[in-house]
C-alpha cells in the first residue's frame, strides 16, 4: 500500500523551481472554489492587474496560462505564427532552440541567429539577419537564458526588430521579477514567463502578455489556431473583461491562489527593490564562488543575477558533488543542460531564495564538499569574501 | 494595494471542481522539491502505479498531463490523429463536440454520430457508422457526459470499434473513480480524465493512459506531433521507466503532491467502495430531488451517479435560485451548458463531496430557496425521502 508522500525539505538553488515562500504554500491549501464563482472572477481580475504591474505593461491580454512555462511559449507561437511565416530566432542556449522547434512544428520558416552559449544575443548579428530577410514577420529571443545564465539587451533587440517591422516574441521565464523587465518600454509584442523562478511560486503556470498589435494578428489569422486548449481567441472569452465569461477549461484554482499571493508579496516589497535584492545577493555569491576558484562562464555585464553558471574545478566529478550537496545538506544546485551538460553548475538565487542565508549556506556547503573532492580550497576564505561583499553593498 | 485572497468556504456540488479533501489541500502546501530530485522521481513512480490501479490498466504510458482535462483530451488527439485520418466521434453533449473540434483542427476527418443530449450513445448508430466508413481509424466518445449527466456503455462501444479495427479514444473525465472504469477490460486505447471531479483534487492536471497499440501509432507517425508541449514522444522520456529521465518541462510539483494524496485516499477506501458510495448517495439525492418535483433529464439506467441533471420547475428563474443558494448557503450547483443552458441544473456528488451531509444539505437548501421562489413544495417531504433512501441502501 502506497503511503502519503512527505517530501524532504530541500533548499532549492538550481535553475528552478526555486524555494516557495511559505505564504504561497499556505495560499495553495485554501479551500477550492468554483472556476465561475464571482469570488473567483475577482481573484482573476486581481491577478491580471498584478501581472500587468509585474510585466510593466498596459496590455489587456495579460493572464496566466493554465500550464507550465513551455506551454506559455507554445501559446505565443501557436497563436501568432501561421504556416509559411518567417521568424528570426536568436539562439544562445537551449530555450532559443526550443523556440525554433515551436516555429518548425507550426510550419513556419526559421531564420537562425546563432550565438555562443554563455553570451548575450549580439544585436549586430540580429541586424544582419533583419537586413537579409526583409520579409521576416517576427523576431524571437530569450531575455534570460536559463541554460547558460546570460542576459540579453532586450531593449536594443526589440528596437531593431521594430525598425524592421517585425513583431517581437520574448522569453522572460527566468527574468521576470529578478531583473528589469519592461514590456511596454521595450515594445515587446508577446512574452511568457513561469511561476517557479523569481516569482517563488510552485511550478505549473505561465504568465503571458500580448500587445494589441499581437492580438490583431491573432484575430486576423488566415488559418485556425492548431491548438484548442491554447487558442487565445477562446481563452480571452474566459479571462476577458466584462461580466460575461465564457467557460473554456477548468482553471487551476489553487495554483492561482498561490500565484496571487506570490504577486502580493512581490509588490509589498516593490519591483525595483526585488531587482536590487537579486543583484546584492548575486554579488555576494559571486565573491564566494570566485574565492572557491569557480569561474563564471558568462562575461561580466551579461550575467544574470538570479542564475550563476560556473565551471567545474579540474579533476572534480560534478555529479558526485551535486549528489553530496543533496544528500548531506539537502541543497539542490543545477547541472548543465544541452551542450553544457557535465561542464557547469547552475546556481540559482531566485525570488524568495535570493537571500544572505542561502548565499552563505551554499558557499559553505560547496566549500566542504569540494574540499573532500580534492579541489584546492583555502578553508574559510570564501565565507569571508561573501561577508565583505555584503558589507560593500550596504555601504554602496 | 491588493490584499491576500481568502476564499469564502463553499460547498461545491456543481459539475466540478468538487470539494477537495482537506488532506489533499494540506499535501499541496508541502515544501516544493526539484522536478529532477530522486525523491520526486519516487513520487512520479507511485503516481503512475496508483493511476494504473485507478484506470484498471497495465498500460506503461499512464501519467498525469501537466494541465487541465481539456489538455488531456488534446494530448490524446494531437498525438494520435494525423491529417486525413478518419475519426468517428459520438456526440451526445458539449464534450463530444469538443472532441470533434480537436480532430478538425488537426486536419482529421470527422464522422459524426449524433445523439440526443441527455441520452447515452446508441451502439446501433455507432455500428451503422462503422459499416459505412470501413476506413475509419478511431472511434471517440465520452464515457460520462459532464454537460448532460449521461453514462454510455463503454464496454459495448469499444467492442464494436475493435471489431471494425478502430482504436478507441474515451473521455473519462467525470467517470474516473465515480463509477466503473475498466480501461484494459474494455480495450480502450487512449483515455484522459481530470483531477477536479471524482478524484477530489484541485483542478489543473489530467491523468491519461495509452495502450501499447496507441503508443505504436504515435511512434510510427508520418508527420511530427503539432504540439511540442504535449508531444508524448518527449513526455515519455521524462515520465518513462528507468533511471535516466530527460528534462522536458518543469512538472507542477505541488499539484502532483495533491494528486498523489488523492489517489492514496481513494485506494484506502477501495475503488469498488468508492463506486458504491457514489451510487448510494445518488439514490438518496434522487429521492430528495424527485420529492421536490425536479425531474431527471436522463432516463434511469443511463444516469451518472456523480452528476444529476434535473429540470427547472415552471415559473422559476434558475439563475436566481443558483445565486441565492450561493449567497445564503455558500452552496454551488451547476447551470446548464451548451444547448441545455437555462434549462437544467447539474448537481454533482463527486468524490469527497459525495456524502450524506451534502445530500441532506443540498435538498434542504434547495427546498428553502424553491419555496421562496414560488415553486410548489410540501415542506419536509424531501428530507424524509432522503432519509428513507439511505435506510433502504443500508438494508439492501
Amino acid at each position: 500500500m502506497v503511503q502519503s508522500f512527505n517530501p524532504i525539505v530541500r533548499t532549492l538553488m538550481g535553475p528552478g523551481p526555486s524555494d516557495v515562500n511559505p505564504r504561497v504554500l499556505q495560499a495553495m491549501a485554501k479551500p477550492t472554489i468554483g472556476h465561475l464563482d464571482p469570488e473567483f472572477i475577482r481573484l482573476m481580475d486581481e491577478i491580471k492587474s498584478l501581472l500587468q504591474l509585474t510585466f510593466k505593461t498596459g496590455n489587456e491580454l495579460t493572464i496566466p496560462v493554465s500550464a507550465p512555462g513551455s506551454a506559455g511559449m507554445e501559446t505565443c507561437f501557436v497563436n501568432l505564427v501561421e504556416p509559411g511565416d518567417k521568424v528570426i530566432v536568436c539562439e544562445n542556449g537551449v530555450f532559443g532552440g526550443r523556440m525554433a522547434e515551436n516555429v518548425t512544428r507550426l510550419g513556419g520558416q526559421v531564420v537562425q541567429v546563432e550565438q555562443d552559449w554563455g553570451r548575450a544575443v549580439d544585436p549586430d548579428q540580429l541586424e544582419v539577419a533583419l537586413k537579409s530577410h526583409p520579409d521576416a514577420k517576427f523576431v524571437a529571443f530569450v531575455h534570460a537564458e536559463t541554460s547558460t545564465g546570460a542576459l540579453s539587451d532586450a531593449n536594443t533587440l526589440c528596437r531593431l526588430a521594430i525598425e524592421h517591422n517585425c513583431l517581437t516574441i520574448v522569453d522572460c521565464v527566468t527574468s521576470l521579477a529578478g531583473c528589469e523587465v519592461d514590456i511596454d518600454g521595450w515594445g515587446v509584442d508577446a512574452t511568457y514567463s513561469g511561476t517557479q523562478k523569481c516569482l517563488s511560486c510552485a511550478p505549473g503556470l505561465s504568465p503571458i502578455s500580448l500587445s494589441p498589435k499581437a492580438v490583431d494578428v491573432i484575430k486576423n489569422r488566415k488559418t485556425p489556431v492548431n491548438s484548442w486548449f491554447l487558442d487565445l481567441n477562446l481563452v480571452m472569452g474566459y479571462w476577458g473583461q466584462g461580466q460575461k465569461r465564457a467557460y473554456h477549461h477548468t482553471a487551476p484554482v489553487n495554483s492561482l491562489y498561490g500565484l496571487h499571493e506570490a504577486l502580493v508579496i512581490l509588490h509589498e516589497e516593490g519591483l525595483e527593490a526585488s531587482w536590487r535584492r537579486h543583484e546584492v545577493n548575486h554579488l555576494a555569491l559571486r565573491s564566494g564562488l570566485e574565492a572557491l576558484g569557480l569561474e563564471f562562464i558568462v562575461p561580466e555585464g551579461e550575467r544574470l543575477h538570479q542564475l550563476n553558471t560556473v565551471t567545474i574545478p579540474a579533476g572534480v566529478d560534478e555529479a558526485v558533488v551535486r549528489s553530496q550537496l543533496l544528500q548531506r545538506f539537502n541543497l539542490e544546485i543545477g547541472a548543465g543542460l544541452g551542450s553544457l551538460a557535465g561542464k557547469v553548475w547552475r546556481i540559482g538565487l531566485m525570488g524568495y531564495a535570493s537571500n544572505p542565508k542561502n548565499v552563505l549556506f551554499c558557499v559553505n556547503a560547496l566549500e566542504a564538499v569540494l574540499a573532500e573532492n580534492s579541489a584546492k580550497i583555502n578553508l574559510g576564505v570564501a565565507t569571508r569574501a561573501v561577508q565583505v561583499a555584503y558589507q560593500l553593498s550596504q555601504n554602496g
